[in-house]
């Protein structure tokens, strides 16, 4: 499926941060025109769908400066070097919310902005959660917030949940209700 | 829901390109800590949930040079400027693919990657749709494709669709037909 690639004529590098970098390519399109792709290089992250025996969702509050605002999400983070996206979805769980997990699932993997960005993100599914201690990073403020279905989708309405991955967990968690129903 | 909140004290502008402008805040944390955010700013973008009255949906196959691969999406675009989410959603879904729609349908809106981007993308459903010739920009390369439910589960599984508004709009659809059966 590569009949429209885009052969890359020169890449520079324009910043090399603590989580992204950023280069622009000048490419040959599939016509023989050039033209140029800005492009955000990311580690890539995992994020968790944890619903407890008590049928509530786990989430985090959480700030984020891009948004400038602050947002419900799934438990969520970024991948380290070298690191097993199962053993950072275990780790995150844990310091976010301080719940372990005796099954971690893979549910899906996505692209988050695949125009511009190369982040991808792997979902898991936690099941049978003991409550612990949460231990954020030294400079990480979150959280901890357990929500029904029903105030789940309050919180869609409200804009409190807001991002791709938390509202994909939402629809997963439906779906897999209506499923057992069915 | 501020109690988070990270004061700006500086701001940088890194880089302002076609699509994106990219910006490094240093931030004053809750505890009183300076720590930097790396910021994407991007238009945002508009997607849509489109299935045909032989019940398949309206997906592209289109090259993305951030992942080097060409993936199967839901048709989608950026805002322009001062355009209205609706209308460029319309807009979009006769460029890439012909289909015009006699209804358009907010289902939801989210960022993509509030870690590190102000991507807000914003999901509508299509519906009443009539084929027709699709109009692409002049630097734009895209293949319409047709897939049932089925197809699309596998093209899930195959990696062929990979990204979050496409995997969104495959679980929003089996959600439309679990509860219309249930």
């Amino acid at each position: 499926m590569s009949k429209y690639q885009e052969r890359t004529v020169n890449s520079e590098r324009i910043f090399e941060g603590k989580v992204i970098t950023l280069q622009v390519d000048e490419v040959e399109l599939p016509n023989g025109n050039l033209s140029k792709r800005e492009i955000v290089r990311h580690p890539g992250a995992v994020a968790v769908i944890a619903v407890t025996p008590e049928d509530k969702m786990v989430l985090v509050r959480q700030f984020r400066k891009p948004l400038e605002k602050t947002i419900l999400e799934i438990p969520a983070g970024k991948l380290e070097k070298g690191e097993a996206p199962i053993d950072c979805a275990k780790r995150e769980l844990i310091e976010e919310t301080g719940y372990r997990a005796t099954d971690m699932k893979h549910v899906s993997s996505f692209y988050t902005s695949p125009g511009f960005a190369d982040e991808l993100i792997h979902i898991y599914e936690a099941t049978g959660l003991t409550a612990g201690e949460a231990k954020p990073d030294h400079d990480e403020f979150v959280d901890l917030v357990e929500v029904t279905w029903d105030e789940a989708n309050g919180y869609i309405q409200s804009g409190d949940i807001i991002d791709a991955k938390t509202v994909f967990a939402v629809y997963y968690w439906k779906n897999q209700q209506l499923t057992k129903e069915g």
